[in-house]
């Protein structure tokens, strides 16, 4: 079967039913966020994270090779989270399966994109930085 | 029809055959996506960009109703745009369309998410934010 090759993948992530607290504590978010992306083997750039009253956080962490972000509704015990990374040495799924322990899930839903498909966007084949799924 | 109520909605967007000179100029990248927001209707509350060598910027725009990202490859002419915003009040389209044409793309892929579903994050339909689909 010939393989798909990408700049990037994204995974587009629903955390349900995490714990109050791991979605609320606004320095448990941060560390959440950043130990998943140096879990991924990602490089950290710059990072930018938010609390909003009454409940909320919002995050980034920009990294060389993309970005993960969340947001929290700690009041549903809900937070929608984005793992993008580039380059076949970084995986975002190890800072799912991070993440998804961290923040307490008791279920996630995960659509995961190819981003910048080498086929659409007119890159040969053999092209370096590639992913490979 | 039952209309599918969500917390927020996220379009993946990829632009291809972008201008070289509008993925590869920091102040015309920065620009357009803090203007992308404002046309959206969004609250800006931070922003961070990044240039790497010897081509590429990746960017954030934490808005108070979540984030529009970009990551571009000005070499392939091609750019990774997430436009997510949360509520009634911002349009994520208005953003697409403005930057559609600033990055000048000749073409695009968007694939549409709802997040925070209420039924499946379990709140009742009557709650207020939502998104109406």
């Amino acid at each position: 079967m010939k393989k798909v090759r990408a700049l990037g993948r994204h995974l587009v992530a629903e955390f349900y039913g995490c714990s109050f607290e791991a979605l609320d504590d606004l320095d448990r978010v941060v560390n959440s966020m950043r130990e998943a992306a140096e879990v991924a083997g990602a490089t950290i750039v710059d990072s930018s994270f938010h609390r909003f009253l009454p409940h909320g956080i919002s995050g980034v962490v920009v990294i060389a090779e993309s970005h993960l972000t969340i947001h929290t509704w700690p009041e549903y015990g809900y937070a929608a989270v984005d793992l993008f990374t580039c380059g076949d040495e970084v995986n975002p799924w190890k800072a799912f399966e991070y993440l998804r322990i961290k923040l307490e899930a008791d279920r996630t839903d995960v659509a995961e994109h190819l981003r910048g498909i080498y086929s659409e966007v007119g890159i040969p084949d053999n092209a370096p930085h590639k992913v490979e799924q």
